[in-house]
């Protein structure tokens, strides 16, 4: 079931390159416990999880997500275990202050089950804040990628509808998914958008172009079926981020 | 010849409806000269002209391009004429204080020969500034239309070379134009963006959302006659404006 977690570490200085060294430590952790599920989910195009460095206050706080049932928990033990002799972000030590794993305790924590994420209430209506830089690729002829750092929304809830398929046990039919696409592309408007500001970043190994900001989509369709999709896939955006790169801090977005 | 010129305005109050009333008083002036023309032009589904209200200090400033050469001479003429007993916007009269026809007198003020537009060298980075909120209309299947208020390269680029391919002596063959609206959508990204923000207008009949702001775009194309076409469509955009409504003060544009 999709969980969230927020790490705070604490070490002498802050991380040169978060994101980089916050990816190295977590397939780290994955190997010491399961080697054959690291190596298997290095090489996944899409990936169950997301992993976010947040800004924080003299600590170094970390987002994580997981879409996938058997990587939280192997993880979480990784973490705890290898916690007391300080957790490795580059070539430093942190100390793993907390775990807040409840909305509680963090706003950006919570865990929703995949049933409960389809049966979230029909929208008409969404608003998305992209809390990190967020990108979308496209696979162009001849192998380019483009990328776009604009709140498209068919873009959006496109990705969405991506990682829903990909991660969900309860993925749309083919014909379903592609009536859905095709009325998300003719019935879905940005009424709306706040504090757009354009990024570029490092994720992994190369930079790219983002927006962060907030932007509220209207759904025109009158199909339930599809306004019961909207608010599912929404609902989804805190758990799966939106975009590309979200393994590597991009994408984290909350959805209001 | 694709002209732009700045009027100066002076009245007791600013007009409450700026945009809807400088239509009227557009078609008003039109008529008085060549009621054929006017009528002709009512009905044309593509204008050759803009028409834009801009924020000025006391005076009311009002910038209005021409890209059909009948058009530009017989205004100015009415203009002039009518001056001397004021000029109605609404109900009230305003004095013209100053015709501004080159960009010594004013930035938004100039012409250019399509000749020498279509002459424009080549660029693969541009930037447009879009002064007042632009919008891109999108007819759907039965009738719909939807309004996209972000800067999408392939929109902008697009609705540009509508305008070139309506009101230019020189449009492109239908092969050479089919071709560079698949090369625009493969190889246009956004490399940049500054102050976006969203705005709901009125013009005309209704209410649109818009955007205001600076967007680079990148031409990763290698075809000098892609880049070619770019540098010229660049150049139009300070005569065509960008988007729909642009008779209603929406999409005026600069380029950089």
């Amino acid at each position: 079931m999709p969980q969230a977690v927020v790490l705070e570490l604490i070490g002498e200085k802050l991380p040169l390159y978060p994101a980089k060294y916050a990816h190295g430590l977590f397939f780290a952790l994955l190997s010491r416990i399961n080697p054959e599920l690291a190596q298997r989910l290095h090489g996944a195009p899409r990936k169950p999880f997301t992993l976010a460095p947040l800004p924080g206050e003299g600590t170094f706080v970390l987002r994580f997500t997981a879409l996938d049932d058997g990587l939280f928990a192997p993880f979480l033990r990784s973490l705890l275990e290898v916690a007391p002799e300080g957790l490795p972000l580059g070539d430093r030590p942190y100390r793993l202050a907390r775990v807040l794993a409840t909305p509680e305790g963090h706003p950006l924590a919570g865990v929703a089950s995949w049933e409960a994420l389809r049966q979230v209430p029909r929208r008409e209506k969404v608003t998305f804040r992209f809390l990190t830089p967020t990108v979308f690729a496209t696979s162009k002829p001849g192998g380019r990628t483009r990328y776009s750092p604009l709140p498209d929304p068919r873009l959006i809830v496109g990705s969405l509808l991506d990682k829903w398929q990909a991660h969900s046990p309860f993925p749309y039919n083919p014909k379903e998914e592609a009536a859905l696409r095709e009325l998300f592309a003719l019935d879905l408007e940005v009424v709306g958008f706040r504090r757009l500001h354009f990024h570029r970043v490092q994720a992994g190994k190369g930079f790219f172009p983002g927006f962060t900001g907030e932007v509220t989509l209207r759904l025109w369709s009158e199909s339930f079926e599809v306004q019961e999709a909207l608010g599912c896939l929404h609902a989804l955006a805190f758990f799966s981020g939106v975009g590309a790169k979200t393994p590597y801090g991009m994408g984290l977005t909350v959805s209001l």
